[in-house]
């Protein structure tokens, strides 16, 4: 969308005939289409106009082993979540982006859109008064029936040995944990998690109810359900402050709502005028010309260019290896609680 | 609002000033001032047009005696909620009630909701499917701040010895609770809570998060909280099924979301033609001719109107002694699971 | 529903059984049900304890000659509107009520809700700035089939010679004519209207296309329909000033939109601490309390109680006969626009 | 967006360092950067890999002249509107488009939302049924103070010169003629309008209010405004047919309400399960993941990429000259009408 990126080299599947089909349609190179990641670093290195950014798309599964190699190489990645299957790979990934200095993304669209990044800035700045409590959903309908019988992407979603123990927990569960860390600039210290399947021969989870404390003490309920019928992809977050409350909905993603206490609720807009200097960066259009989940995405490899070329970038506001290792930390702790049937379970304690 | 229930005594406060002044205000005749509930009760049971109904709007702590004498006398009661302060008050006035067939009315106000009727209807029907999950939220921001030093309202209501240990827990969340349960006709099994203070002066809680499951499998989320600014009084519902979600909220009570898998989602208004017999009943206007509060909570009277003269009632559908029992129950277990850390605590247990 | 009025008397029915009957379900004494008007107002003239207001509930083409009566037995008269079938009798009943300083209201509903007293309020605070503009919507979906084949109710409003030459325009664009001109406190000075029937038998207009001028200067249009299907009672307003939007729908009483230029906008609710003294004394529940039609209808009634005891009572902030007599000027305006094709008329111009 | 499209040459500014550095910054070689455009049409045409399409994005008062020599050029042309600043220039580019053959697409960009394709699909096939009279608003609020005085984009296009004698009526009146003119399928009959400018010293008008007839029976109300304090870019349209109502509002781009008689309404959303064939084919993420005004105007360009390649294009689902002219017909119709005090005038007429 910013013409900041350009797709030169590729791994596109492991059927040789797929994999040069997809490139010549993408418009790769014949001699950049590469049957194995491994032989694609190792010849882009020896490139003068070999790769910078390496994209990882892949199953769940791979993305660990994808993103060590190009870590390795030195490359900078950007990574679609979970970022890896366990929390001890994920802390392996995180030493080596500290160690080789190496870029990384993790790829939590929501964190993208402007208004979200505008209410990270409005409780960092006070406006909210300290953070009391909060509730974050995210509702989907798509696995109300069963269409991991005939859909591809959502058989390898539900295996649980393609995508990991964690079903709806890590494909949205981790999506509204990051939203609710991200937004509070908080991190996770307990959670008391119960995972349920609608269906009983679904191999994971399609339910997910935690309680969560942040920083010691900021309690709030996290709901992430599959199964909800007629409920496209309600993503909400309201986060209650001693000031005022805040609630933003994903489906709604060009308003917010900042509610003080005893005042009329004023409705925020994602018109650069009301914004902030980040969030306001992260808008293409003036208000009232609505923008949407694309536009979100563009922001986090536009944000993430000016960190790659170390222009202008904030640290901290672009979810990363450390973002990854809280989501994999999420992720673990809430099966161990479930597992002991719901019981309160710590970070940093052993299981 | 409907001329079916007329003033005729009362007692009206314990000071005798206030107490005849306040008679004469409301057109009660000035032997029928009582300076005490059971003389009241002995006096008027001697009239030929003695009293019916006895009216209990005292603060919490006087409701189970006064209901308790009402009974014994054979009376109908009307009682606000927290019926009681213990269960074991609360199952004596069940067992009392059963024994004299003397009707009960607790106002749970919500459940006169014309939609919130409809809801109950809607899933008694099969229309939702099975129930899977909920959450339910009550959020207000009257005790943000620290009223309780000069409003006395509020004072009474925070003092534990008056409105019972239980704050927001007893004051709004059982409303919560309540709706909840009277919406998708089901009991509580199991419950894991967490109460908080915002202020540490504060004696009782301002803040539930719980976990309930109803039925042994229904899971779901209850989160009240009085300290949520800019927030007037928003109870809302999210009841989700195998074949639709629906969705009321309070604030906007003449509207209910019905979300068919798969499906638009379609608005249901409180209109008598949208509506089945009984929530049809608990209407008053035309479509588009928006009904408020105060007539839920008339139809809370109308119906126990003819529960009163056995006409037309629908046994189950409005808020008695054994909802009364199962709101302490609620109470007392969140109780109990707060002081464990939040473990799940179940009905029928022993502590 | 303030006890402020009692009925005592009446003529229910021109048809005797049905008179007494009525009279009998209502509980009004058998010597105070009258076959006949006249005799009414003659006998309880004569009584001590006789009536001290009439309410005017019949089929439009009665208005005119019931008030009159009343007005000339120095009765308060509360009406409904249309207040007459002409403008020259809108006239008559004006002066009349001038000459014996009788009380009238007329019971446009809609100025009884707080927040369209509060916009009428911020609007002569100058709150918006100078008005520029506005627009009003009245749209409803009962005539969108032909239900006066079957309904009395329909049947009689359609029918041009008892409802009047106005269908629509009368029925419902007079409400939203005198909401736009209470709100903005505005004159009409001039009109250009098309009056429509979707149904080419139906005797009056179901449909009006109008452009107003208010005070020679705010430029604005009226749209009423009764055959907009799946629409129940949507009246609507935004005002444009030189310094905010407002904008309010009946739908949702109890929430008002200010919108000011180059802020967000801000969502007030009825509450009364949001409100000014008028508006606030016009509310009964505590803010996320709902109140609706009936509420509204019933602050008329009480804010005419005031005005016939003379307490408190704001001068020009009831519908009365000027109301009235604008009506009346807006539907014969309109009527004569129309039947020139849509041409402007004006105010005080001969036709 | 969608990479159908590549800037390879152009013209940029008058003033040639300018012109040269834009180019630079766009990417296009300096010898295709020319001083002007019909250079530009003479070279390029020599070219084998010379331009295919004409993009004008100049003040209005170029695009004719551009316009005009691209499509005897023979070359496809991409314009914004107003497509010429009179209709007789209007006129003639629709008949070289006739008679070259060249596309030719007005980029109105509101009807590139899949939600408006939908909406005219389903009138197209009856859904409503017959189209009785509609309501469209486009509302802004840039124009209330003078951003003429200081800021260069409000300055051309209030500048009469510049922009044409039409202010709010050819800036956003247009679109807000086309978005009915589009969905209904309909064409501009009859008109009365009044032109309004709110501040004295301003060249063209702000505010436009207008009554239009389509298809000689089709009645319904205009309103534009830039004027209006705190509303951003509020285009939205009512359309009542004889089976239900529709509605659908620019701010909220993704959602549709199909109102039906009788039934409760339902909230239509932008995903691809939900529409037509022609409305599905311009989505690009799945239901739930927010679009917005960018993927609106690429809808057009891919549409239009489509119409060039002659490619599964649909006829008269894309503005063109035909559309240019309709709306410039609007503008002169609508400036004759206010100048003759809000006569209405018809299309056809000699004026």
């Amino acid at each position: 969308m910013d013409d900041q990126y350009e797709l030169v080299a590729g791994v596109f599947s492991n059927i040789e005939q797929e994999n040069t089909e997809s490139a010549e349609l993408l418009g790769v190179a014949s001699e950049r289409c590469y049957a194995d990641y491994r032989e694609m670093f190792a010849v882009e290195a020896e490139r003068e106009d070999g790769i910078e950014v390496v994209v990882i798309v892949t199953p769940n599964f791979l993305h660990f082993e994808v993103a060590k190699a190009a870590l390795e190489a030195g490359l900078a990645v950007i990574c679609e979540k979970p970022m890896t299957l366990t929390l001890a790979e994920a802390i392996e990934l995180d030493q080596l982006a500290e160690s080789t200095g190496a870029p990384f993304l993790l790829t939590h669209t929501y964190s993208g859109y402007p208004l979200v990044q505008e209410a990270r800035q409005l409780i960092a700045d006070g406006e909210i008064g300290d953070v009391l409590t909060f509730s974050v959903q995210y509702l989907q309908e798509w696995l109300t029936k069963e269409p991991e019988k005939n859909d591809r992407q959502a058989a390898w979603r539900l295996d649980a040995k393609l995508a990991g123990a964690a079903g709806c927990l890590g494909d949205i569960g981790t999506h509204a944990f990051q939203l609710a860390s991200y937004i509070m600039d908080a991190d996770l210290t307990s959670i008391s998690a119960n995972l349920t399947r609608s269906i009983p021969s679904r191999q994971v989870d399609d339910n997910v109810h935690a309680t969560l404390v942040f920083n010691d003490h900021i309690r709030g309920h996290l709901w992430a359900s599959q199964t909800a019928p007629g409920i496209e992809n309600n993503l909400n977050i309201k986060v209650v402050g001693r000031k005022a409350t805040l609630e933003w909905s994903q489906e709604e993603p060009n308003v917010m709502w900042l509610r003080p206490y005893g005042e009329p609720s004023k409705r925020i807009t994602r018109r650069a005028e009301f914004l902030g200097e980040y969030a306001a960066s992260s808008t293409r259009t003036p208000g009232g010309h609505p923008e949407g989940y694309l536009e979100a995405f563009a922001n986090l490899y536009s944000k993430f260019a000016e960190k790659i070329r170390k222009q202008g970038f904030k640290k901290g506001w672009l979810a990363d290896t450390r973002t990854g290792v809280q989501g994999m930390q999420f992720i673990e702790l809430a099966i161990e609680s479930d597992q002991r049937g719901g019981e309160w379970v710590h970070v940093g304690e052993d299981a």
